[in-house]
């Protein structure tokens, strides 16, 4: 168990993270801890580098308190969103703040090595002008992740990935602790620290190529066992048919409102969809929102589709915000009305009662990599973690070469 | 935020709950918290009669450690156990073990006025005899419950119960705080609290007349953001095709594999269960268990069908351990293998890696009331509670009358 003093240490950091320019009597509010542990706990910060202060709050009589911040400046973090078809690489500061990213076409099927040495060199350029430290590492790939030991495991698009040590191999590259989770979390991480609010309960659902969930549990990801939770994408669905997968089995959710099904049916439905050479979910979408109503339809089909399932999630986990992302998110108008319906049709009143749904506020790239970035983040501020690196008495120390 | 001698002393009562005999070396462990502070909190919580000294632990070189125990005889719990067609009441000392019970065949329909009227005179019944106080009172009701307020929330087969002050009426009554949560959840905290085992993440499955699951995370039930999580009853199924359910919805899961289901099916295809009358989930099992293989058949194809709708669980939630309770637990045999068939089929490699899929050690009836009485002192010795009802320097405070 972590001691109260490292307990205190990440409450008050997660409250400075979380609200920049909070003062210290505002933290006593927050963190529940007494006026004077506060100030010590704070003054320790202060020590170790890590906060400082900026400017005043305002005065409730007495001196001015000061607002508080993180030392945004003493290292950075490297995120690296590896999808499908795209490779995002990014530096970020203390605070999730990208301070600078590369994008590049990649075929994630051209395997491990391919990719990784890529995005080695993205991160190279990114940091070659930067003399800070890099403190951590956060890695996205599009498939299942044991998350524990941040090794992909059976992962069904990622040929070449099966148990590859991508923390090993980064950690060596980068002197710094690395972690690894499925793309779908990392957005709903992104989407989380980008959200003003408390986030409660929430179900983010990444609606584009492939379909897939991340579950938020009183504000904080929940992975499961395993890390494998939120896998929805090939669950059985009523609608699904004979239909076979890309995965093998029949009938998948995915196999049905996918992002492969909506290009299919796009093609068959819409003449000036079968017109585009290449056609993706985004252009379906761009149709709709054009006026083409034969897109407009399959929108909305795909969403009752998706929707019948969310409806089952919702009864089952009753959350009360459902946060759509993925390339179906910009079409907002011709999606959340069937996904609403789908829901309230199955849904009892009590799980449904306080139920907000609604399309996600970033694109899922910009997400995607600003959730690697607050991986990195989250775990080297996370108790446990803290109390590894930052030991009493040594406060110039990194999380570097410590894990 | 609760106070650290507060989590403390919660922490401490949590692990003698949990361990009874344990010793103050054991707690230091088990805590976390410091040899000094372990001691403070343990000479606390005796001056306050709530534990006490019972023998001596092996001596690990000096003094042998005491054991210790709650006062389990300081009070009573009061657990009211309502089923669709049965009612158990039992006192339960403050470990939670059941000193008494009754138990009456009712219709749930009856209303609350009927049904809690047989309740408080079956629970004055019991306590007569006993000059204790109740400390708190423990209730499950077979619909979903806001969790917060107690109060059933349009439940679907408990006509006069929607939002009726349940725990307003037996506060009144017996003096002593209430709480109140759908039934399944309390099967599974019954059954969390006769495994000898931590439960990590858990789906408890209830396959009986009705359907429903309790969500079990890092041990602790997650009733989600109103209360009403697991309901899975009439989630849609791909089997489910246009069979009316009860609920007015079609292709429910409860009406295609629920017990009214498997009684409609088991008296086509079983002379011999067709010549039983008031046929029964249980008499089915009982006459797969004696050699009916019409019978065996049909559980088997009932267990593939539940089992379809736990792979989209399995996949979403990722628990590594799936207990099935209710009535079709007991013929084990005959439903685990097909459950499990179903699961493997459909959900990812890395989901099913470490899931133990078992059937209850307690009958449903058991699990239930004990659940009621574990809900209560649960409840009781949380650090929220326990902040209202055990101030500083007043030992001999008891939770009566601070909600």
């Amino acid at each position: 168990m972590v001691s109260d003093r490292i307990n205190g240490l990440a409450a008050i950091l997660a409250a400075v993270r979380a609200g920049a320019g909070i003062t210290q009597p505002l933290l006593v509010e927050r963190v529940g801890l007494g006026r004077s542990v506060v100030a010590q706990r704070v003054a320790e910060l202060e020590a170790a580098g890590l906060v400082e202060g900026a400017g005043f709050g305002p005065s409730s009589g007495g001196r001015a308190p000061r607002r508080l911040r993180l030392c945004a400046g003493r290292g950075v973090v490297l995120g690296i969103d590896v999808g499908a078809t795209g490779l995002i690489v990014g530096v970020a500061d203390l605070t999730g703040r990208m301070l600078a990213s590369r994008q590049r076409a990649i075929d994630v099927a051209a395997g491990p090595k391919a990719v990784l040495s890529l995005a080695e060199s993205l991160a190279a350029e990114l940091l070659e002008p930067r003399r800070i430290p890099v403190w951590a590492v956060g890695v996205g790939v599009p498939g299942p992740v044991e998350f524990r030991t941040g090794l992909p495991i059976v992962p069904p698009i990622m040929p070449g990935w099966d148990r590859y040590p991508i923390r090993r191999r980064l950690r060596a590259r980068f002197g710094a602790p690395v972690w690894v989770d499925n793309d779908v979390n990392l957005m709903a991480l992104g989407e989380l620290h980008a959200g003003g609010e408390p986030a409660g309960h929430m179900l983010y659902v990444r609606a584009g190529l492939g379909i897939g969930a991340a579950i938020v549990m009183d504000g904080r990801l929940y992975r499961g066992a395993n890390g494998s939770a939120g896998d929805i994408g090939h669950v059985a669905i009523p609608e699904g048919g004979a239909i076979i997968c890309r995965c093998g089995n029949i009938g998948c959710l995915e196999a049905v409102a996918g992002g492969a099904a909506l290009v299919r049916e796009g093609r068959l439905r819409s003449p000036r969809l079968a017109a585009i050479p290449g056609l993706r979910p985004h252009h379906v979408v761009e149709a709709a929102e054009n006026g083409d109503t034969a897109a407009r339809d399959l929108l909305h089909r795909t969403s009752a589709l998706l929707g019948g399932t969310l409806a089952t999630l919702v009864s089952f986990y009753n959350p009360n915000r459902l946060i759509l992302g993925g390339s179906l998110a910009p079409a907002r108008d011709h999606v959340l009305g069937a996904i609403r319906e789908a829901i309230h049709k199955r849904a009892l009143p009590l799980a449904t009662r306080d139920l907000r749904i609604e399309v996600a506020t970033l694109p899922e790239e910009v997400s995607g990599v600003t959730g690697t970035a607050h991986l990195a983040l989250d775990e080297v501020f996370s108790p446990a973690n803290l109390e590894i690196w930052l030991p009493a008495g040594s406060p110039d120390q990194v999380p570097q070469n410590v894990w």
